[in-house]
């Protein structure tokens, strides 16, 4: 990759910071912004650069612009629904279906403590706070992926949650839209007969 | 993707720009750059917004910083060899193998006339130009991939080439390092046994 001008170099290292971003995947970045208008060019780093405004909202821990998010200042949403996500994009995912009209927090990954993730790394203390504060809530749902992860973190703040005395939901576990149940694994084919409804 | 903070929904369309970034890879990125340091997200800006600066040699049409590029200005490159490329990023990748030490220019793509690329919309008249002004350059080796309109331009070019008495040479066809004999194909394995040389 020698002979490029340096601000091909620096676009080249500067892309290579995106997730899965290889050096080859990198200069191909980089030659698609050479080929943008000059204007569009400047948008596009003025639209990262607009990232560093971006902080956390007091209350759910999601990104924000003030200090309280869009969906905690909504006078709209069910203060009596709060949904435990692990990241803020979960939020995005959970708000398309359009089912959700409660409250979030963002507890800022899952359990687990090989990698250094242990209750004090995550708002775990930040979720006690709020529910011993805000007597609204009647329903936690602890919207995370069940894998290894996401079922110890389920384990571990139900246990809490039922301490304090709320209830505690997860996401239904079973058959996804257009799945085989030839193909189905035993645990999803289990969970989905015990969470069988009526047609 | 509803309710993320503006500066987020700006990102995400930025980094759609890229080549074969979708809607959920963009996502992927934008998170990524939110996770960096205030100094690292304001310099990966910074690197992108300086692609800018980014002109053409007016020799060999290589992005370069300056008027001409560092290549065409070195004079230990040597005059009598000059590579023609479809793209400048193909530089790059010769540069890399560290074998050839002439000059470049750069097409600026292969001939497609379907998809509108005709002799006219590449640097095809200023390699004639350059041929006729530059008597110092003695082989012409063509560049570019064995395929269905890299090699209609290798044909078109190299009879141009030869009416300006110009000796042209391609690239090798042959076995690619690590490839099976057994699944080569025949075209392929033609070339390899007409190119074979001595051990």
């Amino acid at each position: 990759m020698r002979k490029f001008p340096a601000p091909i170099h620096n676009a080249i290292a500067a892309l290579g910071k995106l997730p899965g971003v290889g050096p080859k995947t990198a200069l191909r970045y980089a030659f698609a912004l050479l080929r943008l208008q000059r204007g569009e060019l400047e948008l596009v780093a003025k639209s990262l650069d607009a990232l560093k405004f971006v902080t956390t909202c007091d209350r759910c821990f999601t990104y924000a612009e003030a200090k309280i998010c869009d969906i905690c200042r909504d006078p709209k949403r069910d203060p009596k629904l709060l949904c435990i996500v692990a990241e803020a994009r979960d939020i995005a995912t959970l708000e398309a279906t359009g089912i959700f009209h409660g409250l979030y927090l963002v507890l800022g990954g899952v359990l687990n403590p090989v990698d250094g993730y242990t209750p004090d790394k995550l708002n775990v203390k930040e979720l006690q706070d709020r529910l011993n504060l805000d007597r609204e809530i009647k329903e936690v749902i602890l919207a995370f992926s069940p894998d290894v992860h996401g079922e110890t973190t389920i384990l571990y703040l139900s246990r809490m949650l039922k301490a304090l005395g709320k209830k505690t939901t997860r996401l239904a576990r079973g058959l996804p839209m257009g799945a085989d149940i030839e193909y189905a694994d035993e645990v999803t084919l289990a969970s989905a007969l015990a969470g069988r409804s009526e047609t």
